[in-house]
């Protein structure tokens, strides 16, 4: 896979909007979109203009902003829903119709064959109306679709020559990393057409398969900041960034702005109301953070030995533990040093015990133990 | 893959207490490895006995308590560690040793062959002194290892017969699914002994490799409570269970009790002082919350349309949102309906549109849905 060849398809404003706190302002939307802008994604996609007459002058607003990254809106395979969206001066439309049973039967009622009638009808359409637009064509739920049904769906939808790619939707994000890679393999043998994945996040594969839809010939991944969506999100802008920098970092240095990222999550976490999670891959409290004995002693060898990614590249700092019962003696040593202290081996083992056995008892800060290091030196 | 021919290895009190904010008194530790025996998991391990004089007599008491779980616990490849266990009583002893060229150089600066020999003395050693003690091998940083040290490695103590299992530890959280599958493809069809996976979560992959490495071959699984460990952590024993839920809700559903899994995070995320994280598969505060009025009308009509989990498995609700302004017309005719008011098509259009236009302006609540409700019935 070469990473020139994917663009980020970014939905905070689209898919983000979804999320049970997200309820942004036309500034605030003006604001995200800059900042996304500023770090580099290729596509913004926006909530479809029909979901409210804000919604519809935000997409007007935005796409008139002349921002580096096109915008896009989503929509329903609607006709009504598309003349908006025209209207909007947009530079992409991604429409989006159920193709499982599931959604066939309880959510619009169609057949395959009036999915693909309604779909031509629409695309044909737009096409007409603005030959130069992005056109982007998903079977929503493509997860539990047999792919006959989507070879036949999106077969037709390559022959009317008006789609610039197909979406794979992982609606309900329950396909498995194996799942997705033979899914997107197959679609790529039969399609010349870019191929998007959109991957939800229901069991914690989002990221781990959007970058398998990569491997396996994908060209476009969707992402939101922190994963925000529907239910519990999508895949992580930051997380997708973490995985493709760990196979690759100077590649993904060299096309996003990662310095960027710090802010942008700030700005997203702010205005919908949220924390970061502790356990966030960039930005979480501890994701720099080396604590047992037996890995800070390598870390103070070389860095490498327990990181995957260089949190320098994000502008964020490491941290070396030595104030709790698993810290080393070589950690220990390490900071005696910092404080000018020099002690031989049999001496650094009976500090590390003293340590050890206090923290056994009570929370201890890097004060406390300089404290032990101290009163050992002068004892 | 069978699901019954897999083990979780709950690593709360060992990874989990190399969280950052992780600082287990003995009392949390009983009550954390009563939560986990549960909820069901086959094994519990617990921090090396050599840490801290405390950490000692954790594992004895932990050992003494008669759990339904197997206590393990995690040591250095020493002699001196070996010893301190075996005293201890726990049933089983994970050893691990750094086999990449990163941590033979920067950790413990001995080559394949001495790690061969070390290993192999002191396993040896454990089973002379118990032969019944369950020993499980691990190969730190097997990730940046060479598949052909790691088959040196594993070879050399497999004919040791004195092993139950090898462990493959992605320790910096770098590889893919499609990788871990390879690996354990490659090590499972040259040894016969189980294959335990242990993965980080820095590209947010751990949940999504830890299904592969089972899916080719692997027996046992690592996870964490909320995932929390070194820097981010590991597989989320919540996210692992929902990952398998998802594939096979009904086996999955027999072999854990998944009602006891929210009070396991509570108290985990009580003990380290953490808030569950928003975007939690399971118990995120919108994991099974339903927002755009596509997904609203569909869910409405069968709750399988957008979710892959059934949150009344694990004791959790859902809920169905309408007061924002991607609030969709069938379901504010639900809510009509439940409040015994009765609109036609053209009367919910206009009611949609009222309420769109208010939420654009404006956060509102379920009272103030109801209000437009209660307004437009009796105008």
């Amino acid at each position: 896979m070469s990473l020139s060849e994917f663009a980020i398809v970014e939905s905070t404003l689209r898919e983000g909007e979804q999320f049970i706190k997200a309820n942004f302002s036309s500034d605030d939307k003006v604001e995200i979109a800059e900042a996304l802008g500023a770090f580099g994604v290729e596509y913004i996609e926006l909530t479809s203009p029909i979901a409210s007459p804000q919604s519809r002058q935000d997409c007007e607003r935005l796409a008139g902003l002349g921002l580096p990254s096109k915008i896009l809106t989503h929509i329903r395979c609607h006709l009504e829903d598309a003349k908006v969206a025209l209207a909007t001066g947009v530079a992409g439309i991604n429409l989006t119709i159920g193709s499982s049973s599931l959604m066939r039967q309880f959510s619009h009622g169609k057949n395959i064959n009036q999915i693909i009638d309604l779909a031509s009808e629409v695309l044909t359409f737009i096409h007409q109306q603005a030959p130069n637009i992005e056109l982007r064509f998903s079977a929503e739920d493509s997860s539990r679709t047999s792919t006959e049904d989507l070879i036949k769906i999106y077969s037709a939808i390559e022959k009317l020559g008006v789609v610039k790619r197909i979406g794979i939707a992982d609606t309900v994000g329950i396909s498995t990393p194996m799942q997705v890679f033979e899914l997107v393999k197959t679609l790529r043998q039969f399609t010349n057409l870019d191929i998007e994945f959109h991957g939800h996040n229901d069991t914690e594969c989002a990221t781990a398969n959007s970058y398998t839809a990569l491997e396996a010939g994908a060209t476009h991944i969707d992402t939101c900041v922190l994963g925000i969506g529907e239910r519990n999100g999508i895949t992580s802008l930051a997380g997708f960034i973490a995985r493709l920098y760990a196979t690759n970092p100077e590649q993904i240095k060299c096309k996003y702005r990662l310095e960027e990222l710090a802010n942008l999550h700030e700005l997203v976490a702010r205005k919908v109301g949220i924390s970061i999670p502790f356990n966030h891959c960039i930005f979480g409290e501890s994701a720099f953070s080396h604590k047992a004995g037996i890995h800070t002693k390598a870390m103070l060898n070389s860095s490498e030995t327990y990181e995957a990614i260089n949190p320098r590249s994000f502008g964020v700092t490491r941290s070396i533990l030595i104030n709790h019962k698993l810290a080393g003696k070589q950690a220990i040593n390490h900071r005696a040093n910092e404080l000018g202290l020099s002690f031989n081996l049999s001496q650094l083992k009976d500090i590390t015990h003293r340590l050890k056995t206090l923290a056994d008892q009570q929370s201890l800060t890097i004060e406390d133990v300089d404290n032990i290091l101290y009163s050992y030196h002068c004892q």
